[in-house]
């Protein structure tokens, strides 16, 4: 079986399958959720681990400015510490370039790459180069911290729990994959006021990415497609099966709902939440899908 | 200027340059040493992060066993975690692949991972894949700890130290690259036991590597090649240039020798250790090249 034949989530899982037993004490969540979350020995805040890599033909055209390729190899890790409510701290940079290259492209990246990090206090601290025959690759490595008591997976959802989603969704692919700000200081937030029980972020779209944290807390989910927030211009198809919104997804008891509403709208006047929905009973169908009939989850990203 | 008139280690001094000084209080060592060792605050040990990559066509041939490569994409990570006298504890995989590839090459692949990992106690916790248009990429992350007290960098060879190389060089492309078996457990012991000043892995070949250290400390340095520990059927010239040897070369002081020396034939009997000349002062000219004339060092890796 060819690997173009296994969508990313058979691979992780099978991959999964292989590896041994970890010692599940003390690794939280791991390969399958956005970060590796680690205890270490007599320390306070788990250690936080998060790989992610751009390709050129993949996840940006040769056309694309180097400076926007960095800053997105960057905030893509930093979305994932968002979704486990983690502090980023450390970077690590893979550059794979061919020799033909030129420096100042690969300056213009690490600009962005910077830019970026800067923006969350971030330290690259590390990197590698190669050379390479086939197309420019990015791969970034983030090592950071949270605490026991505020590390959320995607696996804590509950049935009757509320489905929110930040900000607006659908349409990304267009600019906001390319300039998008991970949701680290509203996750942050969330965490420090609430008890959220399970939170991803959305880089594959609604649709792959809500039956993840469903099938990873063991539930299914009633969603309400007209209540999506749509971006300006962007159909609930879009919202759905688009991708690359980097928005938190989040499951919350509804006894939260008023308090957190008002909160956050104190608090983050200018981005919209929104209540797209509720977690309940897994359904008898192996698989539940989103509404609009079937959309092509597994396109190559 | 294109990336292949540059060679690495003036790619990563251009690309240090444009990064902002990091509070270099609790950054121990970071881009173009071994490792990235960072202080964490309350904490008794220092972490320490480190990337790395191989490609195919590059690190590896299109025929090489899918399970050598990923003995050889972890071992390479974990031989700077020698150099650096650290404790590897997590690793974060990256495959970068053509849909074409077969899933069975890339479970032999986790395979390789896997079983260099399990040599040194270390969880591979999570990773990421992608689709390419070109060659194979594995990139591998490792993080770990060390002591305050015992990490080692290039940077503190003095002159009058001795230099001294572990194992046999030379030779090592023809198998030993894919093979190898880094000097951790080597590398615990001499600081558990020594004032080690300085110290790296010999990646890119004596010739390339020991001008880095001397220039990191500042240093000269005085190569007998007589007494290169050889490779069978190697010659000094590949000692001193094919790389991939993988050994530990650090500098001590001369006053720990005998007793050095001594104690490694008791505890490591089968591993060679051999002084192969000494650290001095800083020549004047610019650039310090090893004896055999010039060797193309820059050669693409």
């Amino acid at each position: 079986m060819k690997l173009g034949d296994l969508g990313e989530d058979s691979l992780l899982d099978q991959i999964a399958v292989n590896l041994p037993p970890a010692d599940t004490r003390k690794i939280f969540a791991s390969v399958g959720d956005d970060c590796a979350i680690v205890q270490i020995a007599d320390a306070q805040n788990s250690l936080v681990l998060k790989t992610d890599c751009v390709v050129e033909g993949v996840h940006f055209v040769h056309e694309t400015k180097a400076s926007h390729v960095g800053w997105k190899a960057m905030m893509r890790p930093l979305s994932d510490f968002a979704a486990a409510s983690a502090v980023p701290r450390f970077a690590l940079i893979t550059v794979i370039a061919p020799k033909e290259t030129e420096f100042v492209w690969v300056k213009e990246l690490y600009c962005g790459l910077q830019k970026a990090a800067e923006r969350f206090a971030v330290s690259i601290v590390g990197g590698d180069t190669s050379s390479t025959s086939g197309p420019i690759a990015v791969s970034v490595s983030v090592i950071g911290f949270v605490e026991h008591n505020r590390a959320v997976s995607r696996r804590g959802g509950k049935p009757g729990d509320d489905l929110f989603v930040t900000g607006r969704l659908g349409g990304a692919v267009k600019q906001k994959h390319l300039k998008f700000v991970p949701r680290i200081v509203e996750s942050r937030w969330l965490t420090q006021n609430f008890s959220i029980h399970a939170m991803m972020d959305l880089s594959d779209g609604l649709g792959a990415d809500l039956p993840r944290l469903a099938r990873a807390s063991n539930v299914g989910f009633n969603i309400d497609v007209e209540k999506l927030p749509l971006t300006r211009g962007a159909t609930a198809r879009a919202a759905i099966a688009d991708g690359e919104d980097y928005e938190l997804l989040f499951a919350i008891s509804p006894h939260e709902r008023i308090h957190l509403t008002q909160a956050w709208c104190r608090k983050f006047s200018k981005l919209s939440l929104t209540r797209i929905g509720s977690l309940g009973r897994k359904s008898k169908n192996e698989k539940q899908k989103l509404p609009l009939g079937y959309i092509h989850f597994q396109q190559p990203r």
